[in-house]
């Protein structure tokens, strides 16, 4: 059984740090500040509508009126079961420029909170900045992330140390300081990644997406970032929200894309609003503490029982993390604001939505929605941790007349990693096994509307690292890559792919080590060759030829798949681009000059997922090879002639490119 | 590799039967016949086109007139490739009447083949019989077979020998008669069947299912009926067109339905029109012998090979049976004809189509519809011996947006059984695994239009008996049963089901034994209590209860299903008919008066999947106990208190009625 003790906010923030955005928008006049969410918004945007939530001790018995500001007007405000929080409703119309609104507040302000301190203590005034729009929206920030993109997912807590100042924040409810003991903190943070972008740009990498990296002041666990307290403040132990724009800015003028990682169905049980609860039904609350049952089916199960779905839905997905009510419009603004806040302010090209299932669908439609209508080329893709096409198909557009229709774009694609890639390489040959599975489940891909925006990934911060799932075979590795850098869909690399990282989710930590190079004084320096060992370079090379070749492949960034039934444990498919392909692609990053290989690119991959060595004749294979007489194999460059059989070593795969 | 050797039309039937039907259509006015097929037409059809084939030596050489007939005209005459054949198109107008039609042939007549006895010997007329239709269409013949019936499917040879006289047949190929060799001849036929009918019934089936009664004159492994060499005249060592008649008759007299297997992919490789091909392209001939591939996946893959595509479709189902060529207009006249045909003739109630997938599936959509247009009520099942919901469900009438839609009302649901109960039965509780596997397999219903179509089933002539997959263990076999005649869709059983028959099909000739007591002189009499042994009457009367019960309930009947998450092994089902369901029905069964129990009627299915005692809290199930306080398990008829938790043995089912 778990209930909540009410506790009252602390409003002296025990920590400073220059939070140049959120100073901006609170004055502290007296011994009390108003803290206002989102921290600022910008003039100009297509939705003129803002909803401000304002917090302080008693702020909801005031009356408050805006100083006159062209193009602005205070609608509503709206006043809530608890008087600590007002939420304001503003238009802003598309003449209104950038500026500072003034607000007067009046009237008696007395906090229902144990610890108010009267209603002197509110200031008389408070101030919120619109900004003007960042440049470049669509071409420069919120450009999408799609298979013409590889994406490295990485946990800021354990990639690189930038700064060992921040290690450590005083007030903070986790102290851990331990890179010994996998669940505290280790010390990575943004100055670390941003250190470190050349050393993922050689490698082919074009888009970031780390775990979130909003404040989680929690008590512990804190290294995975899912359990945010306060939307609007980076992570102080990752850096500054000035940090965060750093790295989006680095990232774009290199060309490269940022990812966010979207926690929209719950927050960390010492966020602000779940130990001071605006309305009595900012959660879902259960009369015994009640858990998801995380069995995606009863969303879209004809037969589904009622209570089975609200339990899915509205049960919690840990003890220390309260399930969000999305359903309360507030808390609904709240969220999709702080998404839309997020692209403006930082640069953010697309999203990763954390445990998609779990979120009220309708109201993950009108975040998407509201994301795409702001901006049309963002890219948004949601976890979907589910066993079957039919299950994560529905999650996502798909082509199935349901009664409620998702609006996500995408989803990681978690049925090519377990009924695909994984098979193909742990089990043997069969009629729907071993490789037949990672066919038949590409097959069913007529289920999505649009499966190359499918996110294919070989492991993450939640699964036992690949390579140590096939057991650190080096020959079955490769492939894996292979297909990963070749397959339809967008491709993501987990930190460590590179070079070897092992581990199990015994329990979870155990996949989320530190990057071997990334403290001052490891011994071992891994973003360097010379750090790694032959392994591997090997398999950095691997990646780092089939990487950079993609970003000049038609035929891998956007050519359509071809695949011809297994037999006999060899799998065939083509990427073939017949026109340039490319020319379609908005993105204009560093590498697009050369991008263009010709009108016609074709890429053979050919997989022996067996151990004996298998010889195909290529006449099976003719609606692929074309006129195409040769073909090279890119991680080898070696040639083939495509008029006589093809030999293949057990375990291998060839990725011909055709001539 | 395999080719054709060209073989002359034996035009002399080498065996005489009475074959009234046929007699009417054949006159033999000198040494030759003209065979017509349809054997016989109807006056008074929906579709007012009718195409004959006539088959004769040189009769193609002739010029063909019909004498005067009120309603009726010869639109055409299409000469094809091979001169032996000629295709007669007919309009028969609604207000023809039933009678013999006239034909006059005039002109040389010379025939091709080698064995020509000269243009003297084609009759100078023919005859052909327009029938006055079957009446009570839709209520006494092609009713439907629906979620309201249990069907039985057997095996004629195998079931029982009702006249010992046609157990082999001089003149045909296959001259075995050994009951004990399991690919020999048995001599059961139509007649057993028809004297086994009150058993039938008794047990609680409402449906017979056959393997197809069409003559077979193959080789060898002739008791599947699968390999048709004439679609006209039913296996003589089975009976008569007159015993089929009778049949279908007889079950009718008892409120009972008739479904046919069609086989419309292919025929037995002595069929006269593969001997004698009427047109070049009357088969799908390959250079070197070429077998489908069985990779149902090419048909829905949005990224397959167009030879692949062209291998499943085209190639052979086994070298000796050549796979008809349904894009050639005169085989699909064919073979929609002689559906039709067989529903009008012989009153067939619904439709089982054999290896639907390897069909010309744009030539199946305009049989099925054919039948649809001429018979509403009829109910058709294509076999989808397939892997995973989305491969079954593109087969037949679904919820998807594809650019080819099948229209086939439902399929033989091999999910529900591999990845459904079979899960359930033989594998250990997992998140994905056991019974949480039939689960989640019913929770992809959302594919089709209408699940409650599909047909469910434990086993059938080609795959291992349940029983035996369950190592015989009765427990297990009990909940089988149970989940059989109480879940949604249409229950089929397999003959022998009942009196526990085992066998696995290594091969599958062990799956298709001869039921004990069919033969005279059989030491053992099963369709008797008396000479089943206690578990044998154990299971029997488990499944009459239940039969006879879902006879009278709506909720089994028709009952919308709701299912719930199942937890700890345990697995939770409602058939619930909040209203009389069972008055949508436009059956008029002899049990229909008795049918209806009352304006709510639910039934709780409650599986124990556990090697383990198993407590339950019926709380949790309340949307579907709703007011109901007492639960009656029927196949046991005890009470069960709904108010306090319910206990479950290991591995056992109740299925209560509620009160």
């Amino acid at each position: 059984m778990y209930r909540f003790k009410k506790i009252t906010l602390k409003l002296s923030l025990p920590f400073t740090l220059p939070f140049t955005l959120l100073l901006l928008t609170s004055i502290g006049l007296s011994a009390q500040t108003i803290e206002s969410y989102p921290s600022n918004w910008w003039v100009g945007m297509k939705n003129p509508q803002l909803q401000i939530m304002l917090h302080a001790p008693g702020i909801g018995n005031a009356s408050i009126t805006l100083y006159n500001y062209p193009g602005v007007t205070l609608k509503k405000v709206n006043k809530v079961d608890n008087s600590n929080y007002l939420f304001l409703d503003l238009q802003i119309n598309p003449t209104a420029r950038a500026g500072t609104l003034h607000f007067k507040l009046t009237g008696t302000t007395g906090s229902n909170t144990q610890n108010t301190s009267g209603a002197n203590s509110i200031p008389a005034t408070f101030d919120y900045t619109l900004q003007p729009r960042r440049p470049g929206k669509g071409r420069q920030f919120a450009q999408g992330v799609d298979s013409h993109d590889l994406i490295y997912l990485l946990i800021p807590d354990r990639f690189s140390n930038g700064d060992p100042a921040n290690d450590k924040i005083p007030g903070l409810r986790d102290q851990s300081l331990d890179r010994d003991s996998i669940f505290h903190r280790h010390g990575g943070d943004l100055k670390g990644i941003i250190n470190h972008l050349d050393y993922l740009q050689d490698l082919g990498v074009t888009t970031l997406w780390m775990l979130p990296v909003w404040q989680n002041d929690m008590p512990d666990r804190t290294e995975h970032g899912y359990a945010i307290t306060n939307h609007y403040n980076v992570e102080p132990r990752l850096g500054t929200n000035a940090d965060y724009r750093a790295l989006g800015d680095s990232l774009h003028k290199r060309g490269m894309k940022l990812i966010q990682d979207a926690v929209y169905n719950h927050v960390g049980l010492y966020h602000f609003f779940v130990q001071d609860k605006p309305t009595k039904d900012w959660l879902h609350e259960w009369p015994a503490y009640t858990n998801t049952t995380y069995k995606d089916q009863v969303l879209f199960d004809p037969y589904a029982a009622t209570a089975d779905r609200k339990r899915l839905s509205d049960g919690w997905f840990t003890p220390m993390m309260p399930d969000l009510n999305q359903n309360n419009p507030y808390v609904a603004n709240f969220l999709i604001q702080h998404a839309i806040w997020s692209v403006e302010a930082f640069g953010v090209d697309g999203w990763r939505v954390d445990t998609y299932i779990y979120n009220d669908l309708p109201f993950m439609n009108r975040c998407n929605q509201a994301l795409l209508d702001e901006y049309p080329n963002i890219s948004i893709f949601g976890e979907t941790w589910v066993h079957g096409v039919p299950n994560q198909s529905y999650f996502c557009c798909n082509t199935v007349n349901t009664p409620f229709k998702c609006n996500l774009p995408a989803t990681t694609d978690f049925q090519q990693l377990f009924y695909g890639i994984q098979e193909a390489l742990t089990k043997p040959f069969g009629w729907t096994e071993g490789v037949n599975k990672l066919y038949t489940t590409t097959a069913q891909d007529y289920l999505y509307s649009d499966p190359t925006k499918q996110v294919i990934f070989l492991d993450n911060h939640d699964l036992s690292r690949f390579y140590s799932v096939i057991q650190e075979d080096t020959a079955k590795y490769k492939m894996a890559l292979s297909w990963l850098l070749t397959f339809r869909g967008v491709p993501q690399l987990y930190y460590g792919n590179e070079n070897l990282m092992t581990g199990v989710t015994n329990p979870d930590g155990w996949v989320r080590l530190d990057f071997k190079g990334g403290w001052p004084g490891d011994p071992v320096n891994q973003f360097s060759a010379a750090g790694r060992d032959a392994k591997q370079n090997a398999i950095f090379n691997h990646i780092r030829t089939l990487a950079r070749y993609r970003q000049h492949s038609p035929a891998l960034q956007k050519g359509k798949l071809l695949q011809f039934v297994p037999e006999d444990a060899v799998y065939v498919y083509f990427r073939i681009s017949e026109n340039n392909s490319a020319s379609g692609n908005n993105n204009t990053n560093n590498y697009s000059a050369n991008r263009n290989i010709g009108t016609s690119d074709r890429i053979m991959c050919i997989m022996n997922t067996s151990n004996d060595t298998k010889t195909i004749d290529p006449k099976r294979f003719s609606e692929g090879i074309g006129t195409n007489t040769t073909g090279t194999d890119l991680p080898s460059n070696t040639s083939i002639d495509l008029h006589q059989p093809i030999t293949l070593r057990p375990w291998s795969m060839l990725v011909l490119q055709l001539k």
